[in-house]
Formats: structure tokens, sequence, C-alpha cells
């Protein structure tokens, strides 16, 4: 089943656009495993996919541990997400992706600065060889996204002087990305990008809570996925706050 | 240690500036971890250092099978560079480049895109305290580099028109660098890269063989160390072919 139809079908059945960042702190190891595959289970009543990061890639092994959290979340109905922001030479773009996609992630993130040729080209090629999604990265939660994504960058062929992040977002429409991230602290540029993406390719929000982003700004101005992490997974109870988290947003909808 | 320091050592001792990728093929899984160890080990009289790619980290697991390829590199007294080219938020680029020089890398690399400030100002702290290296792409060596390491970008303050790696360049020099990369397949670049880092920072630059970069052209422009991966390592002969290039490598310095 392509990601988006995956995606959709999940959103429906927990009535939720909350996306679980599984971001667990690593000063224990031992208990990543069994931690992650707990929080999945008590949450994924209220959650429509799990984005997994670096920080559970490194300490465990994408084809041992790894294989058994989206094992689990596969068993949950859950899509899973990369989020490995590919942005190496196209040879090794490939091989990423395809490692990732064959240990069963439903869609990975990829940075669009990269460009197309010999960039993300071989990515979008596995992607849609292998019926998975990329999600690309248009402007990031953290303080200095200012200094790349929100940068002013010419246009080669008109000289006309843009923000980053809007290229970014044209980018996304012209490759046909599913997805693309833009941080729910900053409502203003999902505005903006979201005039470019209209209802074709969804945004998708990190940055809630613990980042500062506020989660009906973010609606509002069009963020159709919220990536929440560390107010459910480090919260005493992960089951009652992504309620919580998933009814605020549900509400935002309106 | 730190890490140029052990560099500078190896240099010496191996009279070479060829920096080993390990990039092998994924079809055989299996012979991952005893094929990267037996081109170790016949390559260490001719190369300087060892990088290392996902194309290793993804299939094997970075406390078990990498840390053994670690540990034998350390045995050749060969430095080891995790290419990772951190390019996420600040709280996970910290979480990330722990886990890597925790693994026993030497140096990383990190995409300046990101930014400073919740960007890859972590990475430098984390690298600082564990007397590690960190080195910034500046110019990458694939075609579509000009996409974005290419893109003309305005200096926020005076308006000023610059080139994206111009930009980049400032910012080694300004952060502190231990390297910047270059692609080979852009000696023009590296000319003026280099203009600005002079002898402060030095230039690594990949894409030398298979992607067609020129050893005599960038050594003349002003890199120091060659990244040079899949023409060793897929050749019948990698001791052999490691010698040759690093006999024409030395050549092309005098």
């Amino acid at each position: 089943m392509p990601f988006q139809l995956k995606l959709d079908k999940s959103v429906k059945k927990a009535s939720s656009n909350i996306v679980l960042a599984l971001d667990l702190p690593s000063h224990q190891p031992h208990s990543l495993l069994p931690r992650s595959i707990q929080i999945l289970e008590e949450t994924h009543p209220y959650i429509c996919a799990v984005k997994i990061n670096r920080q559970l890639v490194l300490p465990l092994c994408l084809f041992k541990e790894i294989q058994r959290i989206l094992k689990s979340a596969q068993d949950l109905g859950l899509p899973t997400i990369m989020d490995c922001k590919i942005n190496d030479v196209g040879h090794t773009n490939r091989i990423i992706a395809e490692y990732y996609y064959k240990a069963g992630f439903d869609a990975l993130t990829a940075n669009p600065f990269v460009g197309w040729n010999e960039g993300l080209k071989p990515v979008f090629e596995v992607a849609k060889k292998m019926d998975r999604g990329v999600i690309l990265l248009v402007y990031m939660s953290h303080k200095a996204a200012e200094e790349g994504y929100g940068q002013t960058v010419q246009n080669p062929e008109t000289g006309q002087l843009r923000p980053q992040y809007v290229t970014f977002a044209e980018k996304a429409l012209s490759w046909n990305a599913d997805g693309v991230v833009v941080g729910a602290t900053y409502p203003k540029k999902i505005r903006i990008v979201h005039s470019i993406l209209q209802e074709k390719v969804p945004i998708y929000s990190p940055g809630v809570g613990n980042q500062g982003g506020d989660i009906k700004a973010a609606t509002k101005a069009g963020t159709r996925y919220l990536i929440v992490g560390r107010t459910i997974t480090l919260s005493v109870n992960p089951n009652e706050t992504a309620k919580r988290v998933r009814d605020i947003a549900t509400q935002s909808l309106r």
C-alpha cells in the first residue's frame, strides 16, 4: 500500500493527525527497545504514525532491534517514517534509502539542499520503485533555521531574490514529494508554504511543546500532521498525554 | 590525542594524504565486516585515515561490527572519520555526535546549512569536550551541488550577494572547524575556498576517480587530503591501487 494511503487510513482509525517522534533519552541504552515498544503500545490509539530518528537507529541496530520496533508499529497499523534527513551524493543516498526502506520504513526525510541531479533523484527513484514516501525538509524548527532555510537566494535564471524555503516548497511540488517539514515554531512560514503547496503536498510540523511551537497556530496556518516527541515520550503517562495532545489538535482543526 | 595531531602523525608515517572512503557495495551484507577489515589491512601503508559512511553503518551495527572496524583502524594507527553529514536540530545533533564519538570515531562531518544556534553549536561543544574533530561540507562533489552549495545568497546585514560555499567557508573559520569538504570535481571552487581558509582549515576532497575528479588539479588548487573510495575498494588489488593513488598524490604535491 502506498505511504499516503496507509497514513490516511491510520488518521481515520485514530481520529488523529499526531505523528509520534520516538525521541528517547540515550542514557539507558538497554531500555531503549522495550521502552520504545511500550510507548507505541500505550499511545497507538491516539497517533497516526511513528517517526524514528538517529537517536534510536545509532544505539540500536537497523536490521535487528529497529526492525522489532517497526514490526510492532506495523502490528498496530501505524505507518513509519525514518527521519534520516538524507543529504549525501546520489549513489550514497540511493543506498541509504534502500537500507531504510528494506528495513521496513514507509517513508523517509531528505534535505532538498543537495539538489536533484546525482542528489535526491536516486532517492525518489527508489521510493517510486518500492512504493514508499519521501518527505522534504522545507523549514526546520530550530533557531538557526533562519541562517539556511530562511536565507534569501537568487534565482539563477531570472535573478529574482526569494526565500530559500520558497524554493524548497517549489521543489517539493516539482519532484512530487509526499510531504514537507515546516517547524511548528514558525506559523508564518507554514502559511506561506501552504499557499504554494495547497492540498497537493501535506505539511508535517515538528517543534510542538518542548521547542515552543503552538498546535493551534500551526494547524490554522496549514499544517496537516503534527510531529510530537518529548512532550509525549518523556511524560509520566504517555497514553494520557497522547490523548490530550490529539484532542487539542482535533479541536484546532475545527 | 586531538584529531589533527593524530592525522598529522599518520600522514608522516604513510607519506600519504589519502583518506580511504570505505564504500563497499551492499549486495553482500555478510561480507561487509571481513572485507572492510581486509581492505584496511591491505591499504594501511598508503593511507592516512579512514572515512566511513552510512553504507557501512546501516547494515552493520554501530556498537558491534563498526566498533570492530574502528578497533582495526586504531590498531593500524589510522584516524577515523564518520561521514554522517549531520543536519538535524541541535538536541538531536548533540546525541548523534555523542554516539559516533563514543563508538570511537575521531571526527565527523556536518552540514553548515543548519546554522549555529540550536544547530551545529552542540556538535562543536561535544567535539571540544571529547577532543574530536568536526569537518564541514562546503561544496560537494555531485552535479547538483550547484543547486545548493553553488547558489547565490544574500548577506542579511549588508545585502551583498555571494556564493553559498563562500559563506560556508567563512563559517568554517569562525566556528573553528577542523576541516572542510570541497569536491575534487570542482578545482576552481577549491581554489576560492583555499584563498579564504589559507592553511588555517584544511580541505578534504572526495570525487577523485569514479566521479571524475583529478588528483593533480585538486592538489594544485589547495586540497590537503584526498578522499578516495571505490577506485581503491572496488579494484582487483586494493593494496597496489592505494599505492598507485598515493604516489600520484605525492607527486602532485611537489
